[in-house]
């Protein structure tokens, strides 16, 4: 029985992998770093691991059969868990944390290229009892470097061997002016760096080619902090826990990027030896917690952070094995809730360089708020919460196949889309913001927020009455149920999801509202509304504009942008001056503190109701 | 049997220690890292661990017995390795390579303490909600450094508890201007740096107050290399052996200095943590071995090193366990034979000021001529061989106990004397150049260096005459024997023995020749000679000239300076000014490659010869 080559295309990524035929998809997945759900540990239960094979589905297992519905099947749709390769593919991964999905629908700023690392090549005069200069000297008046750098010791210890082995045919790469590493023979041809995003729940990595600028591989994966906790107070209270926490954070953190940047340099068959940088962004703990820094006093009152300075340390000093050579450069935070994601945001959106304001929302579990033009820049943090992202939301998940993406209604209807187009199996932020918004419109949520009982519904939708049901805290909405539509299991928006909405979208409707009042425009003025992350891309802008939680501005003024925080550290890898900026905005944004602000607060307090 | 604390002070060092009464001797000596010679490996057949107890001898062993004379155990000679201590004692160890016994002998110059490590210690201001700034913020903007410093890792990791811990009073560690260590609390009573000299042969280490710029500690030891080959030839040999050759060279030395070090800390009671920075010279050779740069090159012609700059790396890069932030700063070396420990007798004799050449003779395995003034400054290397350290001559030693020290002609008597008086055992580097003056002034050593018969040797020595032998390899010489003069054994100065000498003198002297001929300056114009080195320390000048090997100036003129090398170390550790002159004497002094200089090759030739 001999294996053969199969061609293996996942989309939304695009990438292509060679395998043996015989091998299990879960396993390719997981060699790529692309990870799905599996809550049932690959036992075929759960379904979450469901994956649609465009082109290339194999014969259902009997456990995909009892799992799956014969539609779905047919389709194909199959469990990634269960599925061994037999043939080429296209596969198509919803569930996927492939991050290039986010950002193929992002923006990516047009900007000269000039990155950090170059390489150059020279011909060393060869040493002769007439020059008796050390081969360094050599080297360094060939390429005209400045004596007075500072040289790496990695750098020196291989320069005798690079210099004889290529008979003084030699390329240096440079940070700057500054050699890092000279290499034997001509290596120009190869110079790559890699972005890293350092999101609290997911990671993205990104493969740049510094001689152009380009992306060539994406690589992403779940924060494996998340098992110590789920947002950054719970990872603080943690390190607490014991004298070796802060580490332990440290080094799971620090594993996974370096299995990322494996499977980015496996992708395009380079090797981590041609990785000459790695620029990295992330929010002020998540930074602190990178470096080995405790983070303990961002939880504390006055809320302050270590440091907020960007960092420029060798890669192997953060534990990466990149060259040996290689740098790494952590770019600058604002302040302890507003952090170097933050500032990526800001290089992606090249908002500090507009005429007009533009407001910039990254929603995650915080919501980093910034507005400004080139003249002046607020931003704030809200503690948003994470229900936008599934958490706290009693059927709440993440973008994946079957979550409930969109719902309006027709009528006296509800309806809903689903990711993937298959059963209903759960709630992500953009169908749980649509939801609310129409049941609002349904007359079943009050301007404050209260489900109301089924007597008090308008007249027009008595039919939606039949669907709220009480429950110990509150009435809930019957959304959807294997009775009237296609689903899983009967999925109900509680009142205590509806609270949790209100939370999130008042904390960051308030703090909008109090960076406006504080630069005194209003909705007008404002050039653009830029929504990054995850949820900016997925939520329906109407929607978000008829909770309030963005201000009314026309639609085509707002724009999703993608993961802006990975783009940041894209750009900051391929331009010094796009570092420059980032210094600079890092010490120029004005960061407004709304725990003890009094017009935050008592907007918050109005937030908090729907406008209806 | 309750054992109690002796008081034992060591001489010529002066260092006083504590220790448990019932402690043998060697196991204390060892503990301080003071070597003693031990062929027999401690089994009190060899006798070259006697020392000397100048109060507190205590009762001879029966071994003692039998290996010293009844006249030297009432002087208070033992055997290091049999003697057990049982009660307060002063003890002189002629034979050990404790190093202040050197520099003790020599100049040190008196210069402007301005070190790079500075400590200062601050309040600063406690955060609130009003001053959100980072620690990092707070801290340097108190102590007003500039927000572009590039700043480690470590120093971040610590800075947020030793804030916290001291109620935001602590002191910052600084090399330069740039912060390196931030420490909870008044710490400015106490700051240290080491200087280490890497001879091929001898390490030795210097612990400075780097608040004074005084010598507090010093501890000297074997370079572990010497297992892996005498000279620097031989080791580069070995480098070649295996893959991991080079790194066991790095290792064992690294390892050494380390002891060396935490030596010193004991002695004064102080932590590594308390010692900020090290400064290290060495020949070229040893800086590449100690950086782990593979000095192959340097064994080859056209012999160049991979590196001559001086190199500027936290300690822990090159393997040292100090403060987690301290420095390493290597000296930088002026040519592949010419090195780091070459800049160091530069900057301890001043000599690159001087209005008036001065000649610089560094003798040990190579001879390093520096011949100079503020002017113009010329350096050579030359193969002087290790005969003035005792190898390659037949009873040739270290200035151990024993060691025939100096020779002189009385009438037609040859006298000598001994190292700690006692009874000969060989000869040291002093006493060989004596003995060969002595024998050409009785006629008994012709110009060419041959020794004569017996029936050539002039009327008024015929006494002498009885003292030479024919041998295989030409005649030889009886120095002492148990016969006639109070020696262990006979001991002979044989034919080779001479020639040895010649070629070391003769290649001295030619190098010297060569680089005042090269300035156009006679011996008249030298405003000095210094000797460095232990050989340059023990010689008699009259004998140095006798031979030929320095130019015959008048006596006041010759300064023995002792280990200028590790002094340089020591000048370089206490004064950045010291540092600039190191790195501009290391770019200015010209060097004079022997082996291409016809003249040296002539003169060469005629230095062989003795003056008679």
């Amino acid at each position: 029985l001999v294996s053969r080559d199969l061609t293996i295309k996942f989309k939304p990524s695009g990438r292509t992998v060679k395998v043996k035929g015989g091998v299990s998809l879960i396993s390719v997945l997981e060699t790529l770093g692309l990870t799905v759900d599996m809550p049932c540990g690959g036992k075929g239960r759960c379904g979450k691991c469901t994956v649609l094979f465009e082109q290339g589905a194999p014969p259902p297992t009997s456990t995909e059969k009892d799992r799956l519905s014969e539609i779905d099947l047919s389709k194909g749709y199959r469990l990634s868990c269960q599925t061994v390769l037999d043939s080429d593919a296209v596969i198509l991964i919803p569930n996927s944390h492939d991050s290039s999905y986010v950002l193929t629908r992002g923006v990516a700023r047009q900007i000269p290229l000039d990155p950090t690392i170059t390489k150059r090549r020279a011909i060393i005069p060869k040493p002769s009892i007439e020059d008796q200069r050390s081969d360094l000297d050599r080297v360094l008046a060939t390429f005209q470097v400045k004596r007075n750098v500072s040289l790496g010791l990695p750098m020196i210890r291989r320069l005798s061997q690079a210099v004889r082995d290529s008979n003084y045919d030699i390329t240096g790469v440079f940070a700057g002016e500054t050699p890092i590493a000279f290499e034997a023979g001509d290596t120009t041809g190869s110079c790559f760096g890699v972005a890293v995003d350092i999101g609290t729940t997911t990671l993205a990595a990104y493969l740049i080619d510094l001689r152009t600028g380009e992306q060539v591989s994406v690589a992403a994966s779940t924060n494996p902090q998340t098992r110590y906790g789920d947002d950054v107070i719970s990872r603080i209270s943690y390190t607490t826990r014991d004298s070796a926490a802060l580490e332990r954070l440290r080094d799971v953190l620090v594993d996974e990027i370096q299995k990322l940047i494996t499977v980015l340099a496996d992708d395009v068959n380079i090797t981590l030896e041609q990785i000459y940088e790695v620029c990295l962004v992330g929010n002020t703990c998540m930074t602190h917690l990178l470096l080995g820094v405790n983070p303990e006093s961002l939880a504390q009152s006055p809320y302050v952070p270590v440091m907020c300075q960007s960092l420029y340390v060798n890669a192997s000093e953060i534990g990466l094995e990149l060259n040996e050579s290689a740098l790494a450069y952590v770019l600058p935070c604002i302040a302890g809730y507003v952090g170097a994601d933050t500032v990526g945001v800001l290089l992606a959106t090249g908002l500090y360089e507009s005429d007009r304001p533009i407001l910039a929302v990254d929603i995650g579990t915080n919501g980093e708020i910034v507005l400004g033009y080139k003249e002046r820049i607020l931003a704030c943090s809200t503690a948003a919460g994470p229900a936008f992202e599934g958490a706290h939301i009693k059927h709440g998940m993440r973008a994946a196949l079957g979550a409930i993406d969109s719902v309006r209604l027709e009528g006296d209807t509800v309806r809903f889309t689903t990711v993937g187009g298959g059963k209903a199996v759960g709630l992500c932020g953009s169908g749980l913001l649509d939801a609310i918004v129409c049941l609002i419109q349904a007359g079943i949520i009050d301007a404050s927020g209260r489900i109301v009982a089924p007597s008090e519904v308008p007249a027009e939708f008595t039919s939606l009455a039949r669907k709220i049901r009480e429950a110990e805290k509150g009435n809930e909405f019957i959304l959807a149920s294997p009775d009237d539509s296609p689903a899983d299991r009967v999925i109900e928006l509680t009142q205590r999801d509806v609270r949790e909405v209100q939370l999130a979208k008042g904390a960051i409707a308030a703090g909008i509202q109090t960076l406006m009042r504080k630069m005194n425009i209003g909705s007008g003025d404002l050039e653009a509304v830029v929504l990054a992350g995850a949820f900016g891309n997925y939520v329906r802008k109407e929607s978000a504009i008829a909770v309030g939680m963005i201000p009314r501005v026309p639609l085509d003024r707002i724009r999703p942008v993608g993961n802006a925080a990975g783009e940041g550290a894209r750009l900051a890898l391929i331009s010094k001056d796009m570092r420059e900026h980032a210094e600079r905005l890092a010490q120029s944004v004005q960061y407004v503190e709304l725990t003890i602000d009094s017009e935050f607060q008592e907007r918050f307090a109005e937030a908090l109701l729907f406008d209806v």
